[in-house]
């Protein structure tokens, strides 16, 4: 038998510890694990097999499987809860706070939803879940924890002290304490540092910071990240419409979800239509990639019938085949270039964005200048490098400027749009949006070519 | 004249703003925005010209006015610091932290930012900053601050208690407080609810926790950001190579940070050159987006040079012209899909992490069924809907599944090299290698079209 070693997240691990769990080797597997952080062991347990995984959990007490369980990723938690049963998810759910707990629940179908929070211990915490479970997922009333310490207005230190020890267990990280008035409607907050520093009698009116920032239970999550980001707050007090207290997001939470929405704007971006990752099977990852390049595809196709269309003019300039690379690359980079420019200034909406007038007008002048310069260069390199004729370069020119004036107002818009209609503006950049403006490019190009060259 | 108004971010307000500083209505400036939150208030004087800017700044109390300047834009920043008087900008950096201190005088040459230092009241806060100027901007030293609040492990409770109490006002926001030894070596942390809730002679070597994640003074701040993440993390203290602790990292700058860098990888992907807004001028503007428009453009016309090279036999097989951009469109998204699958994993390395030669296999594959699904469906197409010969369909078809290897592998290999060498991988989405790929591609399908028809 092999000396336990301490618990380091490598693959000669993750094999050791296979063989513990084949082998049955309980000690093995306790003992090594013992002191790692949850986070590690979730992402150890990410890459083992369902049963090998819920084995793990079921050696380990329940206050540490369940921390492991809200790290775990999100394919691997959904097989894990498939398989266990209701009783014995809801004894880690009892362990978990409400906003974690509803996160897993929401990935259950409602009937084995319901019977685990059946099995719940608590009242208050079933209570609590089925509150956050009414909010959309995306939203504050979605990211909220019910778990946060409250105090009266009317109170003292020393009541407000009793107060953080009654919910010591519950809430592990306390920031800030939340003052309300009777009603609990939302006063405003009172740092655990003040506390430590104010004498036992001191109220706690007497020295609450009044002018906090809140957060409505609608606002959606992305906006309560930039909320965060920008009054460096580590965690917020959610109201309702009434502005009574009704939860706390912290941010952590916040961590997570701006990564995730980092990583859905570039593959909204770059066309993969399911979150995969690298680790992920080749039948996977080339389902979720197959469907947008077919769409580009489908689009290259129907650009081909498209210089078809042109293909007598074509067969007397057959010049004009050679440029529809430069044309083409260009439209697309002018776009891109556009569009995110645009989904950057939507991703921190401020009071004094230009309105979308003046931005088109902006955008318009930009085009300008690129056009002129971009379609002069490529006429001087046309005539006096490659040689051809003076009014072959002009249209080539003008073309490639008519390219760049269309693809800057597509890839300006086009965001606008979309976020107009509550759609994530970074598909902008991706390939439907790409493969359009690449197909009204080419119709262009050769509809100039031909006018000009009158052929 | 016109009643005052309670502060509120609009249009309106910075009107009347700048109103009341043209009439130097010092009393309207001050009580509007009394009580605004200072990101609030930079907001404002990011809009306003730097005389107004620092108008204000003058009138506000130092307190106020280091933090409003700290939440600057760094373009108004840098205006604002180089109109001030060295020993006037000192009193502002007398206030801050010291991390906010380096961020802020590292912006300046070193002769004016000497002089400042000089001016300075603190003796320790200009050895902090010198100590923190030392480090590079982005690494864990650079990010962290010297003011947090440290306890030995043989102090008691009431000890720690009027630790905080000496360093309240320097520490803003206290979080955890780190235990160390004599010697100053990191042993653990121990949270303020821990403090509140033990007995006042409770040694703090009995209620620490000694399991705790520390960062080394060189690590990279995305490395950092991705650890803050993963283990929920509002704060990590800060070692040097001796595990001493040196300074703490704050969540606040973790998330300006993710803010920026996700920024710098979308203006990588898009290929604008500098860090501009969608607010900045038409010019500035231009002058970011055009150099690589111009690397496209030069792409383009070195493409129509690898087209016009095999005319002759594009002048036999015209339609050969009309599947140029949907070689070039695939091609395109095929690299740039691969490609960000990579960049992803690259942000958050794992030890489970595929090696390079797994990764290749595994991209050869996907790429093997990717490239047989589109060129199938495309030789259906071309021959049976679109009518062209059985040779034709198949040269088209071979030489995008030729085209879709070529581009997965480039897509895959690039951003590892360019991860090797220690450049940012999101470049390799960007227009250069995307150009470079354009041109490979072009010249692998008419190399193959020619082979294949004979020509």
């Amino acid at each position: 038998m092999e000396p336990i070693r301490a618990f380091e997240l490598s693959k000669e691990y993750l094999e050791s510890l296979r063989d513990g769990i084949e082998f049955l080797d309980n000690d093995f597997i306790i003992q090594s694990l013992d002191g790692a952080n949850v986070a590690d062991i979730a992402a150890i347990l990410d890459e083992l097999n369902m049963d090998e995984a819920i084995y793990v959990l079921r050696l380990l007490d329940s206050d540490t499987s369940a921390d492991i369980l809200i790290e775990l990723e999100e394919d691997s938690l959904v097989k894990v809860i498939r398989e266990m049963e209701p009783i014995e998810l809801a004894a880690l759910i009892d362990k978990m706070d409400s906003d974690d707990a509803a996160d897993i629940l929401i990935l259950m179908p409602s009937r084995e939803r319901e019977e685990v929070i059946s099995h719940l211990q608590e009242r208050e915490k079933s209570a609590n879940i089925l509150d956050l479970l009414r909010y959309d997922e995306d939203s504050a009333g979605g990211l909220m924890a019910k778990e946060f310490i409250r105090a009266n207005q009317n109170w003292n230190v020393v009541q407000t002290i009793e107060e953080i020890r009654r919910q010591a267990e519950k809430v592990e990280k306390i920031y800030s304490i939340y003052v309300v008035d009777n009603r609990q409607h939302l006063l405003g907050r009172v740092s655990l540092k003040k506390i430590i520093l104010a004498s036992a009698d001191t109220k706690i009116a007497d020295i609450y910071e009044p002018e906090i920032i809140s957060i409505p239970t609608h606002m959606d999550g992305e906006d309560v990240a930039e909320i965060m980001r920008k009054y460096d707050l580590e965690s917020v007090p959610v109201v309702n419409a009434k502005n009574r207290l009704v939860g706390r997001i912290t941010v952590d939470d916040i961590l997570d979800l701006i990564r995730e929405q980092s990583e859905e704007d570039i593959q909204a971006m770059t066309g993969i239509s399911a979150d995969v990752e690298e680790s992920d099977s080749v039948f996977r990852i080339s389902k979720a990639r197959l469907p947008w390049l077919l769409i580009g595809v489908m689009g290259g196709l129907m650009g081909s019938q498209i210089i078809e269309f042109f293909e007598v003019g074509l067969q007397k300039y057959i010049a004009l085949a050679s440029f529809i690379p430069l044309v083409a690359a260009t439209g697309g980079n002018v776009g891109i270039q556009s569009s995110s420019l645009v989904v950057q200034t939507l991703a921190s909406k401020s009071v004094f964005d230009d309105t979308p007038w003046q931005r088109f007008i902006k955008a318009l002048l930009i085009a300008l200048v690129n056009g002129v310069v971009l379609a002069s260069f490529v006429f001087l390199i046309v005539v006096f490098v490659y040689g051809f004729e003076y009014i072959f370069g002009l249209t080539i020119g003008l073309a490639l400027f008519c390219v760049v004036l269309l693809s800057s107002f597509m890839g300006t818009v086009t965001p606008l749009v979309l976020d107009k209609f509550g759609i994530n503006p970074a598909i902008a950049s991706g390939p439907f949006i790409t493969t359009a403006n690449d197909l009204l490019g080419l119709a262009v190009y050769f509809g100039v070519a031909m006018y000009l060259l009158k052929l």
